[in-house]
């Protein structure tokens, strides 16, 4: 068996200075994977936490027995490290700290690792990898080590490391890119913030609207108190129109870009920042109006138990008893409200189904043609089908921006535009510009991320 | 550290041709995992769309430098490889393309590139992988790379290349499955097709005839004009139906394909080829009668809010009061509506439950018994409830797929059928016939994929 | 392309024992990433089967050709192996077997292994991984292989082999560990156990004490009939009652741990069991909860459609008419009743987000302070809507549960506890206990896993 253990680079030896979780949850994960592992701590004595198979040292002694040392200590403790400098010469020193905020110090805690240690090599990595993560394994998108550094030999130790744990190692350059590294921790749905505040803009002020003239001018005109109706007619007056126009704020930006290539004439032009932003938050508008719309579907089911419509269904039958009359049958209304619920169940049962497809684990099983056929023709359908259903209840403010949506879709899908558009996408640029495809491009611009 | 860069087997160096989205996406992620990346173009001075850290040279000079030559090119452009083919020479060209339509060609893409480079070994890879999947890092079900090719040594490189960029390598054996390979990302929802067809011919079916019916006799009959029933009442006839044949037809093949092998007494005889497609389609089928059950409750709920509902209340009301009747509480008819109800609701509870451990993310979380346990057991009591739920409406014709399929099931879980059919799946075979299990076989039948 | 061969380890030759499904699936898995597969079989010649390009020879023949020999046989047949045992002498046997049911054997099948063949190092490895993972290239959950043995460097190997494969390799130990990996497939929903029976409990008990008070006692008292109130009546007053109790208990745990962290002044001191086993089901526990929710919501929107709730209205309307009164409209129970529903509705809605952000492939994209957000506050906002619904309807004694759990967490998050709760779990330990980040710790219990 002697061939086999020199094909073997490992078992290597890994030093982690720190023992709490994260340095605990390390340690156990990379013996799993075959390291020996090494802990450096000021009071060597207590191993009673560490996984079982790792060593415990001073600092000094951890740091001799290996080539890479895991710095797993919080960043107001980095003080020691600066006394075993010496010790630290020619080491790798990763840094896997995070912050508790943002902008709580002016540097990165790499690069502040880096100026105290200046003869190792820093890399930041592991960082956005959560203890937990490297218990369970590390599975779907927290698969991913993201890291960076100045000297590559260094970077490609890492990644072996992290490949070897069973994850994907992303390098994202130089130890500048620290600070955004350890900003990401700390993110709170980045993407969410401008659909929730448009979604939270448009139901404060539809709502507050519709509380004026239903409610407020109904009491000092008529002087009838009805405020219970804030509880549910108000709000199914709001989401169905947030619903409806959160939808067509999801498709505008990809009609809106559609007519810009045409414009330019080409696709190697980058779009205004204002439009990449909205490119880039269309999946969250969509799930934002699947929301309001599943709001307004209960609120709308909850409509015949509710005291108010009993009462008036109640008073009305009551005054045709007594009136004597009989409740005339209109064959246009009956149509009217059965399209009108028909559509609406048809465009949300469409909805719920572009909801699910955007889920990362069905979207990932789809081929990019498939995604393609679901999010967008699929896409269009619910939003006309949307759109009819609320055109037949007659809010007729709230139409205005799908059918701009659907009357620049149309446009772009005449066959006349629609090919130039395909040709544009598939890279064909206009006179005085040449594809990027295996030949020259003139734009100096930088491609959209 | 010198002996720490002996051991890493990179930085080698990639070539890329062609520097469109694809060929860019490539060489940032190249650049990312390690590697060095140069492209080949024909104006080799613009760089400013090319990830940072490559670089630019003619295709001739790009080729010298790698051993790996990527082709991202489209077909119509391989032309100009033919005058490289001296500098091409013992190098493996990698084809990632793809075409827009199937069947444009006679050959596949990289069995052409074969026939123009013949001193070239010729891998087919990457080509199901998209631009966007290379840059978010490929994850879930995109992380597979396929790839064929006729050198296994030019294959493992792919390989090693593929797993160092975090994706998972299958070989498909020879560069004639490159065809197949092509013809992936053409594909538009290969399984949903059979399930779609019989779904939409099913629903048209059942419309028709509960149009001609309902509507069209009662319009020449009696003269009344009841079409608005189109929108509501005949759809929440068609879906519900349609829902529980579908259902059925679910599990009728793992039924059939029980009868089957206890027929045959083994399970390494070939199932017939249309059991085959039924058997691979039986996800599909379930989760479009999920979708057809979603809408029928949705129609359902719907019912009291219409305007014709409440007409028809308010005239039955009225029509009580002026003939002094009263309403006669009817015991049985309040037992079999609210058990009606009932099992739709838990029927449709459960059913939701099926369809969410459909989902890839939460099935691949399940072992084998935790999986056959919800997708068989649960999915029986799911059909029955669903079962009696109709029996309680009375759309009897509707019943006969669901009842033949319960009877089959029920026969086959009694205990003496039940023991034979386990030993079967075991691996165990009727006389003559021994187990594949470390033994022989002496079936000559290859294997359902 | 000489220095190219030469760096590569493989083309390595594995052998299988055993054709049958796993064998098959295993060998094809291993020829797609590059590895040659020799199959040891008593019949050497029937080769149909099996996966084009491996081999077929006796077992003897097939034990010569590589290191690595997969034993794929059922545990029953391992008897021949002991013959063999001198070609086995110094070769890693890996054992992927499984039993059919728990505790058949005194001894994992591993470590008998072990014992019939000696001189042979012994893996167990695979038995988590089915034949299908094999054949689909194992995504998502399914890619840990998790292995034990009781030397490193044939452990290495296998780790090896399952990374080429496309899996992570997660060491579990020594041998002695293979009862524990063999267990692992033979599970059915551990976790959602103690949850189940928790909700069968209370809805079995709520269900009694609603049909003893409102249909027997009803029955006995007055002699009426209104048994088919247990339907939808009863359903629905249960099903709501345990969704409250179970949401609270998902939240009780964690509230419990903060005061017992608070206590301790530590949080290195292990909890005890029982609120162990509570934490780790909290997910299920609040899993049931929705789905309990699902069903009540579905209950009580059928509530306009009961034959009996139709039959009650109209009664009351005509009895209105005939005692010629009016039904005087109540302005508080208008706003009761829309709260209630209102509260109900948004409570859902938060719960179906909680629910879906509970999926793998969602909570893995989230960062740990997303997924906290989501789960710990919009948990408490949901408990909250939820709460004032259920009293808003008078549930009384139900609510004990959930005002207690926000009573708790009021308490947490009042700014003076909240900040000490916050240092405590940041590793601050009251005076004379000492944080083990990079110090000592004089706690000498192990951590919770």
């Amino acid at each position: 068996m002697t061939d086999l253990s020199e094909k073997m680079h490992k078992p290597e030896t890994v030093c982690i200075f720190g023992t709490g979780d994260f340095g605990r949850s390390l340690g156990l994960r990379l013996l799993q994977s075959g390291y020996n592992v090494v802990y450096g701590s000021r009071g060597p004595k207590n191993s009673l936490l560490l996984p079982k198979g790792s060593k415990v040292m001073t600092h000094a002694e951890a740091a001799c027995e290996a080539r890479v040392v895991f710095v797993a200590v919080q960043r107001e403790h980095y003080g020691f490290l600066s006394s075993l400098a010496s010790g630290l010469e020619g080491k790798v020193l990763v840094d896997v700290s995070n912050n508790l905020r943002r902008g709580l110090y002016p540097e990165s805690n790499a690069e502040y690792l880096s100026r105290l240690v200046p003869g190792a090599t820093v890399v930041k990595a592991f960082n956005t990898i959560s203890a937990w993560a490297l218990q369970s394994g590390g599975l779907d998108a927290n698969r991913q080590v993201l890291l960076c550094g100045d000297r590559s030999d260094a970077k490609q130790q890492l990644m072996d490391i992290a490949q070897s744990l069973g994850f994907t190692a992303v390098d994202r350059g130089s130890l500048r890119a620290a600070a955004d590294l350890e900003d990401l921790p700390l993110q709170l749905f980045p993407l969410w913030r401008l659909p929730l505040n448009i979604a939270i803009c448009l139901t404060a002020f539809i709502f507050f609207y519709a509380l004026t003239r239903d409610v407020i001018y109904e009491r000092v005109t008529n002087g009838k108190d009805i405020t219970f109706r804030i509880m549910v007619s108000l709000a199914n007056k709001a989401f169905p129109i947030v619903s409806l126009v959160m939808l067509s704020f999801c498709y505008l930006p990809g009609a809106l870009a559609g007519f810009l290539q045409l414009y330019n004439g080409t696709k190697y032009r980058r779009f205004p920042d204002w439009l990449d932003r909205w490119m880039l938050c269309r999946k969250q508008l969509g799930l934002l109006a699947l929301a309001f719309g599943f709001l307004h579907v209960l609120y709308t089911l909850v409509i015949p138990i509710r005291y108010y419509v009993r009462y008036r269904i109640n008073v009305y039958t009551i005054s045709l008893v007594k009136d004597n009359k009989t409740y005339e049958f209109d064959n246009m209304a009956a149509w009217r409200y059965d399209s009108y619920y028909s559509m609406g169940i048809l465009g949300f049962g469409l909805f719920v189904l572009l909801g699910i497809t955007s889920l990362p684990s069905v979207s990932n099983s789809l081929n990019w043609r498939e995604f393609r056929f679901v999010q967008s023709k699929l896409g269009y359908i619910t939003l006309l089908l949307c759109t009819v259903h609320t055109f037949l209840y007659a809010y007729m403010l709230s139409l205005v921006v799908p059918c701009v949506v659907l009357i620049l879709k149309l446009i772009l899908i005449t066959p006349c535009v629609d090919s130039k558009v395909t040709r544009i996408r598939q890279g064909w640029e206009r006179q005085g510009k040449t594809s990027a495809n295996g030949r020259d491009t003139k734009t100096n611009q930088p491609l959209m991320a």
